[in-house]
């Protein structure tokens, strides 16, 4: 069966880097093999450079981002230990969700969904929790929400930080913001086909990591023998040869080009595709001052039957965009520009389509 | 860095079918594309083929094999659960600490490493355990353990059997043998990378599921919403696409050439094997009778240094074979033959290769 080449606006997955796609074709090798844990060993030091950290445990977990949120929680998290979790989108209930299923007494602290987290009332909420957890870039609603001000008012607690849609695309600082623990994807902004979680693990965060916490799969202590550059290399489970070359050269490919231009690259596509929709009467979802260049949310014009402009855009164009998740499923659509997808050309393409659909 | 090509004999990876190499190159698709659940669902139609199943719930995990055992426990098992688990290797081990992170009360049942587990022993080890865990093939020893009895004498137990190192390679008939829950891995004899976990459940052991299980990732309910090939695809996690299309091109290589020429072809490769290693003078580890064509143990001669041997395979003729895991570590070679890599003339060169260095 012959597949059609789409052009892939929506959430992500994006297209990939063509040097990301071509690497998944390396000839593959043993997960003990020392070639293979050098390209082992420069994954995780490029992903250093990409999330602006020194920390020692940087890898790629190897499953999808959501698997990144659990072996962040599953870790540090005992029964009854309070967590503050900010809402303001289908990705900060995931992690009240997994947070609760780790035994966590969750303080939930919710936020209209557009807007960003306010930190001043996450921090407020509990006098000495153990974790807080925040969503950077909200896959759901398109809205950034600062970081800072929680990694420098934390007191005690651990952050944990969901970079899903932010790695690679707009900056993160994981050192600077004094962030502890954060997870991403390799789908979106990073332009590497879904299967990998990258995650970042301070030394601070390390302490806390539990003896033997409930899922073996996703033990740090037995997986850090693996990852870790240092000593002779304890088998836990069998790496994901290829998608981690892909990771290697889709990471090479950003860092060529430079971390800055590729966010100054996604910072533009966002600006001319928001310009275009507003041109086009549409109007933007996320509040202004907190939107995602790299994920853009637009409200769905009344009378539009979203899903046949959705199905028309593949069909017709073959451009795939985002429906809406949660309580704005059929209300909102999400356009992303993302990795390799993140190209004038291709915002020039949609806005003509949608011109033409809606 | 350009790589080496390897000829991977060891105990997994293999090296892929060019089939499924190509196919990790296919157009990146959504994981809602409509495209995209068509291949999807064929992967697991040719699943239940390979399986020789008709369970519904069949598909492949999104992380690899060790993932496949977990949530095969983590659904199932609540805490002070009992357990019964046969034990003789490292797979039935870690079988044994994921049941126990489960919360599970784990009735271990040890056997001597090299010889198969004896069902006689497992069903008689507990009155009326929840569940009875059992690794058809024994990846640390390369052994083959008899299900059917198992099967057919479990009562009110569900049957739990890891297919790691067995799927794709001899004999795997989860109908007729009764199994209730099964796990494999991509790497081995599928022939495709490493990166997913093909696993299938039975209708019976679906009403087992527990409402809520600790892992969100690994949690059945959700992940059936996406997967079952019925009704509405509900989002739960990012499918890993481009793994996805290899796994499919890899079982339609196996199912063209049919499923029982593929372990007739790894029936072959394991006689030459065993065959040859005995004309060069060693002796086998694996109890005789219970050998699995795909993966020979083979003791190390006493003052030969098993490290250096490996070491000069790999260099000097680019074949990686396997080091014992566990107990066996220093002492016992393992030696696959998986997958693409199953040809008698990866085997020759094998045995020419060691009558020079040994």
């Amino acid at each position: 069966m012959a597949l059609s080449e789409r052009i892939l606006m929506g959430p992500g997955p994006c297209n990939p880097y063509p040097d990301a796609v071509a690497a998944l074709t390396r000839p593959m090798l043993g997960h003990l093999d020392p070639e293979f844990l050098t390209v082992l060993d420069e994954t995780n030091e490029r992903l250093r450079q990409v999330w602006h950290t020194s920390n020692r445990l940087t890898f790629p977990v190897s499953a999808t981002g959501s698997a990144g949120m659990e072996i962040c929680l599953v870790n540090v998290i005992e029964p009854n230990d309070a967590v503050v979790i900010g809402v303001n989108g289908v990705f900060g209930e995931r992690m009240v969700e997994v947070a609760s299923r780790c035994g966590a007494d969750v303080v939930r602290v919710d936020f209209d969904w557009g807007q960003p987290v306010d930190p001043g009332r996450l921090l407020a909420a509990h006098p000495n929790p153990k974790l807080i957890g925040v969503v950077h870039a909200e896959t759901s609603t398109g809205v950034r929400s600062e970081i800072a001000d929680l990694g420098a008012n934390k007191g005690d607690a651990l952050l944990l930080v969901d970079c899903v849609t932010s790695l690679g695309g707009i900056p993160v600082e994981i050192d600077e913001w004094g962030v502890d623990l954060a997870y991403s994807g390799t789908q979106k902004c990073l332009g590497v086909a879904p299967g990998l979680a990258p995650v970042t693990v301070s030394d601070r965060a390390r302490e806390f990591i539990v003896e033997r916490p409930r899922s073996w799969y996703l033990d740090l202590n037995l997986i850090s023998k693996y990852v870790d550059g240092d000593g002779a290399r304890a088998y836990h489970h069998t790496a994901p040869i290829s998608m981690i070359f892909s990771l290697h050269a889709g990471l090479g490919v950003i860092l060529d080009e430079g971390l800055e231009s590729a966010w100054a690259r996604h910072e533009a596509c966002g600006q001319r595709l928001r310009e275009g929709l507003i041109d086009l009467g549409f109007e933007l979802f996320a509040a202004e001052g907190h939107r995602l260049p790299e994920l853009t949310t637009v409200k769905v014009p009344d009378g539009v039957d979203e899903a046949r402009v959705r199905s028309r855009l593949l069909r017709e164009y073959g451009i795939e965009i985002g429906g809406g998740l949660g309580a704005y499923a059929g209300k909102v659509w999400r356009i992303g520009c993302m990795g390799h997808t993140a190209r004038l050309r291709n915002v020039e393409l949609l806005l003509a389509a949608l011109a033409r659909l809606v």
